[in-house]
């Protein structure tokens, strides 16, 4: 059995990952930490737990810590570099589902976090958590930098272009859409209900924090500078991303369709669908797949990629207990076989 | 392994039984069946079972089902009653998600359902699959009549006040409301998302299909007869159905809590939350359970009884898959312990 | 025209009577206040007003305030009644959105409230705004307690039965169901759309405090003390409350569809729908009507009363406004003929 | 008083036109149109409508209808162009809100629409009813094609670029996203609450009828073919429409927020708005304007454009009312000035 530590479990990648670990056949839960909601039983909080998962919210205790195989930080941003380096030094692998070690050059990632980094060092050595790209660099991770929901969505639909050299890399788009669990837990005015349903918006038009590391990725892929425009959007439903890509074709006599499931052919949670399917992300709520569909409207030069992931599950906890798989030599879909919830 | 088929799967019970059954460890889905859709691969029509269920709908065929161990009818109310009797004859135990077997008054059951019963016989002998109340029965049954989703809710919330006596049974009320699914899966104005959505409505005031058999369950209880006003209403979400229920206590003095605890404290399902709680129905989103809390609003004489289930889990699929458990003496719990979806 | 100030504009009930007033033929509205956005334009907050009212948030000021004729309050409760008396010397009439006088036991309602009321007198004084009962007095009242969303659309729902007598006082039930937007504004975990969309739950079981209100209301139609079971929930939806009541007939022989429909002829805003009909919510979104259905299930002696309102409205601006049109003498639907959204 | 008829009142542009035109001041309606209802009052199938509008559907009756002064068909796709010969020769003016006279190439309607077109030379003569473009052409029309309502939000949020110029034509993208009301009140599995709510997904990436339509508007104000690739998408609210174009700029230097503000400073139903802002489509529900902003992200060479309307309104019979209003000489904005319903 592994044992698991979670640091900041109340919001909903904290409850995301209580609910895939309390059912993963080789995982024990040691701990889970929440400073404002200590000695609460979890289930208190989230009672669709009640019965099934019998542990109560502690203080952070690095004793306890240090003695998990695993701790995952589902914290805010800028609290996993703090504590990170003293378990890695325990032994203890360290899986961060914030931002803190996504972004190689840590200048930017300042800019856009807004924060001094505590520990380039760490950035440096952390591996990028997509398996679909890093999976060997993960087994052997002390440091997993998990990646955000957007990135996950929009490098899976354009890896294989830009891989292969295939389109003009200086004007990349990506108009995304996301569920409003996106926002997080935390009480605000404009994720009400009353807010946010019945409506639809753009947001961070100007600039959004997931656009380095997406830019990132894409150029490692292409191994070249990338232009891209990333305008994300709020949709009124609970769960789920739906990215809508757009490239300019180098070449239109590609077979795409071909190419993205030979491509994919071996990842279990990547579903290149068939031609003329339109991948809806109710297909993905509660799973840790991501499905695609590749379009070439009129046959003309752009491209159009569709790509649905659920924003907590392979957008974020689901790919974390990913990646815990693979470094724990586990099943890469142990604890993670459950059918999305249709409807 | 249990060898089960499934007649008529393109429903929301059906793909239910689908997704419960694919992810079951002791079941292996012989067939599953449609007229309409012969020959189409499940995961096409629903796209969420891609890769995890590789099955194609057939005609019905009975040398097919004949093989199976257990037969589900997901068909609409009218079918499993023409074929019932031959399945059983050879040896098939069937489990009835319609309504076929589900009142044994079969003049009462025509004058609701507006048809001849084929087969009055097999009602007399049809187990109400309720396990909370009939355990022992089901254990050894031939044919299951698996309960409608508002007699679930509202049964296993009053089933203890009248067991113990403890109400006016004249004046019994159940004000329920249903998440849309409960609706179906036809192509329907009324439950369009642009008719249905932003909208709250009551419907079937003047009498609900549901009502007698709810009646017939809690006149067994208190062994007389009840008076029952049921009020069904629409709720504006997928799933999930709420009944609050009131009674007019005949002695206010009894510990409620104490006694729902008590005879509930065997039933996995069961969950009688601590006082003060109110049950939400996201709870029980994709799970089997239902969340049962007690009220006597001002120390008065009524009580108010809440009780939430997913109508397609526990009161649908879940529920047969329940009684299937029992029947070939499985863990009662197996295949049936996933986590609620929250958020 | 009328000059009219509002006291409190950033909640919901604010909003909508800026929405109201300012398609109003015969409104001007001379100011707006809020501390806490003083000097904001009011459309930078609510962009639907962009282009149709040009006016800033200000600092509540009683010389402004003082040169209107008419003030609305919707602010939280214990703030009218510490500015109600000032401005009703200067002859300035007031209508209150919250609840600081619309109960006329000071003790009840400090119980229930929490806090002391500054000015008892005046509570004797108020005048219950609810045109269907007291549209004498509301003509020359000075101070108006406009009623709560629950109470419209229960006393409506129940009144005809008790101003004649022909139902069981001591046992009434009001099982009632509300769009979040009752929850107000205010950034809070429970109302964000990934907590309670998709869910439905009942609260305040124990008490809530429109209980005492509604008590009050029903007590004197019908001339002695009622006994009423009040259980609120929350529906995944933006607007509206449906409230299904239920009492026991003392003699079900009275043609209680004839009765409603006597009793509301001359009430533009109350309709009583034909025998069968399933009042819904939608049809009433952003209008100032109570719709109606009565139904005996089963010829028994429980009477279902099933009342639609949009609790933004009828159930709070446009019942004030409605009020203002009375004691203005205007056209009680000045301003109030819009047609509810529908789809 | 203008007198109007609606042929084909049944599904959601013909209950918006009564919605509106009903609360128009100088409008009366003569008839309303259906087969399959005639004699039903319009109230009885929309109880919104219920003491505020008095008429019941009626078998097409050419003679009443030649009798009216302005005829809008909210009829599916073929019909106007059966009828509209004869109403116009009979003086009648016709506003057609299917798709018949919209495409000038009557060779490429046939193409999309599937079906040989009736009267090639009406459609020669027909006015492309964007008043924001053909206002004076508008204003004497015998016969207007309505625009639809993707095409009139991505050409409002376009135009400006291409009249002046300013981006590269071969190379636009229009990613939008409308609600389920898009989709009509017809009965149809895709758009049941229970599977369209909780769900995005784009649709029709291949090829939109839409799509030649926003072409030639785009290419008219470009005065060059242009290359558009547009993508649909199904979001689960009712109303509204969000498109967010993007563009290549030809020199990023041009203020294009000063562009935008002077290119609609004349115009009450275009609201541009101030540079930062995002536009939410709730703040259009239910009202006739179309809110703009415009991004050019990290200083590049992409333009965004963020338009939004709702699809019943500016995007159907608010339109197609403005263009009535147009025509007979009223005040533009008369019957339109409904603020939109927040929240």
């Amino acid at each position: 059995m592994v044992k698991v530590g979670i640091v900041g479990g109340t919001g909903y990648t904290g409850v995301e990952l209580l609910r895939l670990l309390a059912a993963h056949p080789q995982v024990e839960i040691e701990a889970i930490t929440s400073r404002s909601e200590n000695g609460m039983p979890v289930a208190d909080m989230f009672p669709n737990l009640r019965g099934q998962l019998d542990i109560a919210f502690s203080e952070p205790n690095m004793d306890v810590l240090k003695k998990c195989d695993v701790v995952f930080f589902a914290t805010p941003n800028g609290i996993a570099m703090t504590m990170a380096r003293e378990l890695i030094e325990a032994g203890v692998r360290v899986i961060d589902l914030a931002a803190d070690f996504r972004i190689k050059d840590v200048a930017e990632w300042s800019k856009w976090y807004g924060m001094e980094h505590a520990c380039p060092d760490l950035v440096a050595e952390a591996v990028y958590g997509l398996p679909e790209i890093n999976r060997e660099a993960v087994k052997n991770a002390r440091l997993i930098a998990n990646p955000g929901c957007y990135p996950t969505a929009v490098q899976l639909g354009l890896l294989p272009l830009l891989e292969n050299g295939l389109v003009e890399t200086d004007q990349l788009i990506a108009d995304a859409k996301s569920g409003v669990s996106g926002a997080g837990r935390g009480a605000a005015v404009p994720t009400l209900q009353a807010e946010s349903s019945e409506n639809f918006k753009a947001y961070a038009v100007a600039g959004h924090r997931h656009l380095p590391e997406i830019r990132q990725g894409l150029a490692l892929a292409s191994q070249a500078e990338v232009g891209l425009t990333f305008v994300p959007h709020l949709v009124p439903m609970i769960r789920g991303i739906h990215a809508t890509c757009y490239a300019r074709l180098k070449d239109n006599s590609v077979d795409l369709q071909a190419l993205y499931e030979k491509r994919y052919a071996d990842e279990y949670f990547v579903d290149v669908m068939p031609a003329g399917s339109f991948p809806e992300t109710r297909t993905v709520k509660g799973a840790n797949h991501c499905r695609i569909a590749i379009y070439v409207p009129q046959d003309g030069n752009t491209v159009v990629i569709l790509s649905v992931i659920d924003n907590l599950v392979k957008g974020a906890a689901g790919q974390a207990v990913q990646n815990m798989n693979i470094m724990c030599g586990l099943e890469e879909t142990a604890g993670l076989t459950a059918i999305a919830l249709v409807p």
